[in-house]
């Protein structure tokens, strides 16, 4: 049986990840990285989705690291932008290199385990501002990763890499993604406040799927 | 002033790595990993010779991510290997893609901090046995870490690659490194077994040099 492990944050992309590999006939083997994020509700998302899909779940605490790289609004004290993303709000979002690092433990995780396949939901709305979603380095990393281990089955699975979260949404919709078990927002309260910038990305690839966010936000929509 | 992010475990590689550096005029960012190693001695090195060179250093707890990828002897209940490597005693040494992550975390470290050099002592006896230590795998990680940071600049500077542990050892004593300061064994005793493959590849280097190994050791040697 064909077997990946999937970078599962809880969140949309991820998610929709997980249903579509599961639908394709992997197992799946889900890992969640407790980073010391404010919305740690992703974090039990995660472990419900993993459930349902009757997946391994790991979740690993990474949270002796933040402070070796984090500056930004995920984890820190400075406040996450209330608004649609602009390239300059949603740049202080960025850890440092962070798929690099996330990816290397996955794929330590996945050699140890003997699985050939690691993914991860890079997408064309992260494009621009995340250069680690970017196809130019998920191939390079790729590459590394097989002449690091010496095995060049490994693979580095993006099959949203040129998707946006739209066209996500619509492939998860058709693969009944139950998304009310999903959490995006980088807030750390009960409901979603439907203003940071995941927030308004999220309710826009709803939206241009003619669809309804199932989640329920602290303001109305 | 020019800056770089040293991998320092307190062993001999890192420790000459550090003083050649330091020698060229670096200003140094040791970083050292605990990751449940039995040798926590080596942890006490790497923070005395940073002192001495006067690094900012930090130790780095990892130990939550060992087990999701450790099955080998450094960490774990198997015994570490007593004799002079074989690739085949050598290999139980092996943490699965463990430079990709150590690199990773010390990539987002210094790209944090600004700094556009990262340095670690891979050299050629780690050549046949593990890969991450490989020329092949250094160009495609440094290739995959710039763009994964859309910066063109950083560098992964990895002078020894080319070097055996003799050479290195050669290249420590004309720039006077403290090597009684030093720390190698893979055992966790006060003095270092002199048996382990380690012990045995340190021994050898100095032997090669007509010189004499400072620190001390349970067996004579």
């Amino acid at each position: 049986m064909k077997k990946v492990v999937v970078l599962l944050s809880g969140g949309l992309d991820s998610t929709t990840l997980a249903y579509l590999l599961k639908s394709e006939g992997y197992k799946l083997f889900t890992l969640s990285f407790n980073y010391g994020q404010r919305h740690k509700k992703e974090l039990e998302c995660a472990e419900e989705i993993a459930k349902i899909l009757n997946s391994t779940h790991k979740t690993v605490d990474i949270t002796s690291i933040t402070s070796l790289i984090s500056k930004g609004a995920l984890t820190g004290s400075t406040p996450v932008p209330h608004s649609h993303y602009t390239a300059e709000t949603q740049k202080i979002t960025i850890v440092p290199n962070r798929n690099s690092i996330l990816l290397s433990l996955a794929f330590g995780y996945a050699v140890k385990l003997g699985i050939s396949n690691v993914a991860y939901a890079a997408h064309k709305n992260d494009f621009t501002i995340y250069p680690d979603c970017r196809e130019d380095f998920a191939s390079r990393f790729e590459d590394a990763i097989r002449w690091a281990n010496d095995n060049f089955k490994l693979n580095l699975l993006r099959p949203f890499i040129n998707k946006t979260k739209a066209e996500i949404v619509k492939l998860g919709l058709s693969l009944k993604v139950p998304y009310q078990k999903t959490w995006s927002c980088y807030e750390g309260d009960d409901l979603a406040c439907g203003q940071c910038g995941t927030c308004q990305e999220r309710l826009e690839a709803f939206r241009l799927n003619n669809a309804k966010d199932p989640i329920q936000y602290k303001v109305t929509i």
